[in-house]
């Protein structure tokens, strides 16, 4: 074996945890929260209309970690992350916030996660978000691939499809079906036992 | 709050585990697998003259792992890892390899940790070893800082050096005195609080 070592980039929301704009959004009884980039589908537009949905509503970051720290990572997603770190190297790539993920963090057994910041004013309103760079992901996975790693990436949705591409390896996890047929080149799976029977497939 | 996102790169033994060779050499009794790179200066010659004494005292990977695992995370580093991993990004950058770094790992929490591969034969001896790059402590740090990460940086030996004149801040935990003398511009602490106290202090 001679090969690379391999590291697992993995895509957060769907993946491990539920959607977490979506829980907001059903907890806080604040409908409009539910959009995402498929009813949205520029970025910034999307999130500037989020945080003027918060100040309406007067929720502040620790109303709405209130909410995020209610939730639990999916069913089986904990022993997953464990057999994973005990193989190989995991690193999670989200889009969403270190505000919003260490409640959950916690509860996955403090795997490495990159994000994206939020920015709050003094009286914890969140009034910006800045995004470590633009495709993050993608990036993220050039990095790995740059200093000497084989990269297996998981992903759900569009926003992991361009990691997917640059990756050695892309598997789509419990993608809907409009991005399977998009995307024909990766493997779907549905549960985390299929998930792991593929990664080890790909040398993970 | 607009600034980058923090991560800390940080290297193992010595600042997290014993030096895992020397354990080896005080409970195998091979009293030259102590030797480091303080000793043989080209790595190189180094890690063969390890392998050859392996071999000679027929010792396998099996064997290596069996006294590697009745190691310890030296007193206090769990703690700290866990301090670290809720408030900011810790990757472990290691010259050591995946095989040897498994049985800590684990007794550590799992921690992300970025190492080099050993190969063995069809007898579990070990034959030759991989570098995931050369000097690759040091192109870690750059490849973080290239997707927009605040890099600190922790280690005690002159195999950090690099690695901490990249990073945005670098630290020395517990060095000998020649490499306080040789690189007076990097803080020297000695124990995990004023560690903590150092990060803090430096955006951690």
């Amino acid at each position: 074996m001679k090969s690379k070592p391999t590291l697992a980039a993995m895509d957060m929301e769907g993946v491990f945890t539920p959607e977490i704009w979506i829980e907001v959004s059903k907890k806080t009884g604040i409908e409009k929260l539910r959009l995402t980039t498929r009813d949205v589908s520029d970025y910034d537009v999307l999130m500037r209309g989020r945080l003027q949905l918060l100040k309406e509503n007067n929720l502040t970051l620790k109303d709405i970690q209130s909410v995020i720290s209610t939730l639990a990572p999916l069913p089986g997603a904990v022993e997953f992350i464990n057999w994973l770190e005990t193989r190989s190297t995991l690193i999670i790539l989200t889009d969403s916030f270190y505000q919003f993920v260490a409640p959950l963090k916690e509860k996955m057994g403090n795997p490495t996660i990159f994000c994206n910041q939020l920015i709050t004013n003094g009286h914890n309103q969140v009034v910006d978000y800045v995004l470590r760079q633009r495709d993050g992901k993608k990036h993220a996975v050039l990095a790995f691939k740059s200093i000497g790693f084989r990269v297996v990436a998981v992903g759900d949705s569009y926003n992991d499809t361009s990691m997917l591409l640059e990756a050695d390896n892309g598997i789509l996890f419990r993608p809907s079906e409009n991005i399977v047929a998009d995307f024909p080149q990766f493997s779907a799976v549905y549960e985390y036992e299929e998930l792991q029977a593929k990664m080890i497939e790909y040398g993970i």
